[in-house]
């Protein structure tokens, strides 16, 4: 029998999917924009299209891994409600591509798969206990306890980027108050310069989009950071000082070895973030549980979700045995 | 074989023993003062004498469990830091225990244990996963998660209490800032009493302490709650608002089916705290997270611990086989 697996990252904008093998190399690939508007049929054909893309005809696979956002049932594979594809709500993933396609497939979180991949294939390997973080437009994250995915009650845990780190901050699109996610993800950081911009203060920045605020992105910020620019340095060191206070909330609840960051904003702004994220961990983590733990870039990038659905299949494959 | 157990509880100024049957039933108890500054070998004479007392000197019994405070090791049984009792650093409790008692020792944190307890025996019966917190002069807690209590990496999980939820709050005793513990625990509720009467604010509260803010207890500050003064139920209505949000941090994160609370803040007020609580929880949590979550008071009482050690020494004994 074939070790093939197909893995299948649904987001709100692409389908993407990508043939691997067990040592978690991908050797084909597929992307489609996912269209999500045209529904939810669509969308599902998508995803079938992507895997015969990667997969052949034939398709013959070991099984199928699909990463979806949202809450998700990860032991039925029922997507219960993905934000950005309207009408996906209680969609039976895993018995719609089973039926359709004839071969076992299995669905997970994104961000958890990604946590798996990186894991799995990346920055930790080795570790029992790792906690991944992405810091994108969101932040998401997956927790690994004892080597294994951490899945909670329903599934639903390792909400990274929704824990109340200002109970006097700002909302969070999730609904909480003040989240880790509405302080530090990208819209965070822009938000915090047009405001500042629009309160009058000087900054490079304003040179730069001038009347335009709309046009401020995370990048020119970052770059504006790296040349000196003092509100723009500002804006990471705030970035980084709620990231080492969201990672000391979870060092104390998880007592985790190793916290792996991915996703845009981390990767893109590391050199920014890593040391006001650090300072903060070293000055607000309990001594004892500081000690020994490390913070790494993710190694994987994109890959970390697709390689981590593909970890997903053949390990729940072993579990059903 | 006997299926006896002895379960210790040490504690900053007591050392508790009860013998204990496998069903969770305490049949004999001792108490005595740890007199913590007689240093290690006085309290730990005390801990072998309390165990003695309460299983005979022929000491027939299937193992003895020990609840510490403070960071230790739960597999080697070492304690490596134990607040309120000085020079207790470093300290191999259980192989000291099994050299002088001849019997098998196990040592867990004692919040750990206490939701151990209250999940094999009390509010935490016949559910999976159940995040246990303690409210007294400290927060403290444990995670059920699959059934098992999670311990992370080194053992040191389930520090609830240390959780940031104001970025740019008070420091707490652990060093970190914001912490719920700073926020809810009974001397904070204390502290923003008499912050609040020194500040001038009216309330039923001076009239009966007077000029001598430093007799103010947590009980009178419920009472006055319950007798509608003010700034009484602001406090309460405040705790219960940052219990409430962590109560939500720790959802998202773990995604738990169960709260349990006790403490003797939690216990002794619990009229006052659990409608702010629950609803903060509700406005503030995920609903896809929310739904099913119940809130529930602790049942054991002092027990929790005593009753947790017992299990732990037979499910460690069960693993160990």
């Amino acid at each position: 029998m074939t070790d093939r697996i197909v893995a299948v990252d649904l987001g709100g904008t692409q389908v993407r999917a990508a043939l691997c093998d067990r040592e978690g190399q991908i050797l084909k690939r597929a992307a489609q924009p996912a269209n999500a508007t045209e529904g939810v049929a669509a969308v599902f054909a998508r995803i079938v299209a992507s895997v015969r893309e990667v997969a052949g005809d034939q398709l013959r696979v070991r099984g199928i891994g699909v990463g979806a956002p949202g809450p998700l049932d990860p032991w039925r594979g029922v997507i219960l409600q993905a934000p950005n594809l309207p009408g996906m709500t209680d969609f039976p993933m895993k018995a719609r591509l089973e039926k359709e396609l004839g071969a076992p497939a299995f669905v997970g979180n994104d961000a958890n798969l990604a946590a798996l991949g990186e894991h799995r294939h990346g920055a930790g390997q080795g570790v029992a206990h790792m906690i991944y973080m992405t810091i994108s437009t969101g932040i998401g994250g997956g927790i690994i306890a004892d080597n294994q995915l951490y899945l909670g009650w329903r599934g639903f845990a390792g909400e990274v980027g929704h824990q109340t780190l200002d109970a006097y901050g700002p909302r969070c699109n999730c609904g909480n108050v003040g989240c880790l996610e509405a302080l530090a993800a990208g819209p965070a950081l822009v938000r915090y310069a047009r405001d500042a911009l629009r309160g009058g203060r000087d900054s490079k920045l304003r040179a730069q989009v001038g009347l335009h605020l709309d046009q401020l992105t995370g990048a020119m910020i970052a770059q504006a950071a790296r040349a000196g620019d003092g509100l723009a340095r500002e804006i990471y060191e705030r970035a980084g000082f709620f990231i080492g206070l969201g990672m000391t909330n979870l060092l104390h609840n998880f007592d985790t070895e190793l916290f792996v960051l991915g996703g845009g904003v981390a990767i893109h702004a590391w050199d920014l973030l890593y040391p006001p994220m650090l300072a903060a961990l070293d000055k607000y983590a309990m001594p004892s549980m500081r000690h020994g733990v490390r913070v790494a870039p993710a190694q994987l990038g994109d890959d970390a979700g697709l390689l981590g659905a593909a970890a997903w299949v053949n390990e729940q494959m072993i579990n059903d045995k």
